[in-house]
């Protein structure tokens, strides 16, 4: 029965606490970002950490490569750990540095992270030109080799040129529908529906700044939201990015935002009196309270099967066909 | 039937050429070199390069990982090409860097070329203290995860105190017995003794400063020293390791020598009048001669048995329990 539990995004500050929580709220899979604005030799320093953490808790965790790996996970009791990137700064300026991070098993990577990047337009930027000359490139070998596109941090031209340019599906790891919360970061019913005909996946989000009423949001309208983008784009093109950032010091909130491209201070989503890490909502607090948002799912009155896509089957089925190479 | 031919040592000049050389040669494997006295980012690039080989010539070669890859060539008519480093400068000074380097393939690399590294003495310095307390970690290190210890460019020293701080074989992928020809390059009696007893391999090379006689050495020569070295280290131990370094121009062996560690000029095994490449023997110019040191070793008397297994069935059996994780 394909009943899997995949977190396709987070950015904790990992321990073995948040391991063990990931045992505790059953997840077989989480997506964890391992770069927001790291250089390539940076990004190798995470890797570095992660190797370490997996030969700490060989029993807890392991690198996950393939859709296989997520039921190895399930049979053996772990989670499997993917990689991706919020930003491509780990390519830098070097196409090849694409397959080199696919082989030490980057499987998602953004092709912008709010602003202006070498590949495509973030969604602060006043206007966005869609995919740049390398951006077109690196798209194609990241589609070579499998590594998926990520357009969650994108603009909205640059979102729908990569769905038309990329010859396998992409995602959006971690947002939720502008029509349901008109944040900047929310994406729009054209971007939904274009990314459900790709074949496509669309991670909801329970960042605050993404919800409608931020901390206040309940259960109950993140379910409703959930349903009616079914209605938009398709069952089988949604699942959950949590985007949770547990444990993490606001420092970190600031680097995301403003990483070394200016001198001053950017507040992304939040504002001057909003700075750090908003609270999140009661009833999701860590990797323990992963299934109730199944349970809100029931309470609205969704099947099981489809809650079952929704919670990690549609990303399995991603995650199998999109990792290797293009066959 | 356990035929398999592996030079276990090459850095030539590749080029679609000389893989076509080593399909007619029959070479179901090569080790190349693929760094010298590259940082880790240089080491990246040349692995880039080798990425975009692997894409352009599928039908020649393949990235070679584990014992089942010389198998799979053989089987699809192609090379299993298998990474490794003359010196650590790929690790820098972070030991973190032998696993992911192992991740991307890496599967030998030498603690020193001819100077002292981080890690050990090379064979040119005056004085040699053995393994330094990093080396020790790095070898330790290099056990764990399957990154074979190669001590070709080592003084006598470390290369006794690696094999017996080593918990897994070690090899010496291209030299000469000393009591052959005593080139400071080549390997005392005691070395081989130690190498034999530790399960590790000699590899023996075809360059013409590790030769009796250089350039005008016979292939009977090079065979009855093979005979004699397998008396003294035994001959499951011993392969063929040529260190071909095919159309490179001389200033690649000033860079093998002299890397970024002199402002002068160092002439290695060389001298100033003899300063460039030396000619190859008559018996030996590029892989599709590989073979014939098969005949020569029959010409000698050696038993098709041995024979097969010095061509390429002892280098197999060490890659498949030499190329992954401790068990």
């Amino acid at each position: 029965m394909n009943d899997y539990r995949i977190d396709n995004l987070q950015y904790a500050n990992w321990s073995e606490k948040i391991f063990r929580e990931m045992r505790e709220g059953g997840l077989d899979a989480v997506h964890v970002t391992i770069a927001y604005h790291e250089t390539f030799r940076e990004t190798i320093l995470n890797m570095e950490q992660w190797n370490r953490w997996f030969e700490q808790f060989p029993d807890l965790i392991f690198q996950g490569l393939t859709g296989a790996d997520v039921r190895l996970a399930r049979e053996t009791g772990r989670t499997a750990i993917f990689f991706g990137f919020q930003n491509p700064s780990p390519i830098e300026d070097d196409i090849g540095l694409v397959q080199i991070l696919h082989q030490l098993g980057a499987r998602f990577m953004q092709l912008t992270y709010n602003n202006q990047s070498l590949l495509a337009t973030g969604c602060y930027e006043a206007y966005d030109a869609g995919l740049t000359r390398m951006g077109r490139e690196v798209v194609a070998e990241m589609n070579r080799v499998g590594l998926v596109v990520d357009m969650s941090h994108s603009g909205e031209t640059s979102t729908l040129d990569a769905i038309e340019h990329s010859t396998r599906p992409i995602a959006i790891t971690h947002a939720n529908p502008h029509r349901w919360h008109a944040a900047l970061r929310n994406k729009s019913d054209t971007v939904m529906r274009a990314l459900g005909e790709s074949g496509g996946m669309l991670g909801f989000s329970i960042y605050p700044h993404h919800l409608k009423d931020g901390p206040a949001c309940t259960l109950d309208s993140f379910c409703h939201m959930i349903a009616d983008a079914a209605d938009v784009m398709g069952v089988d093109n949604i699942g959950i990015g949590t985007d949770l950032c547990q444990d993490q010091p606001d420092s970190i909130v600031e680097w995301m935002r403003v990483g070394r491209w200016t001198k001053g201070i950017d507040y992304g989503e939040g504002s001057a009196s909003n700075a750090g890490f908003p609270p999140m909502p009661s009833w999701y607090e860590d990797n323990r309270d992963f299934n109730d948002i199944s349970k809100g799912l029931q309470g609205i009155g969704m099947s099981e099967i489809d809650i079952n896509k929704v919670m990690g089957g549609n990303w399995l089925r991603f995650y199998d066909t999109n990792f290797g190479p293009a066959s």
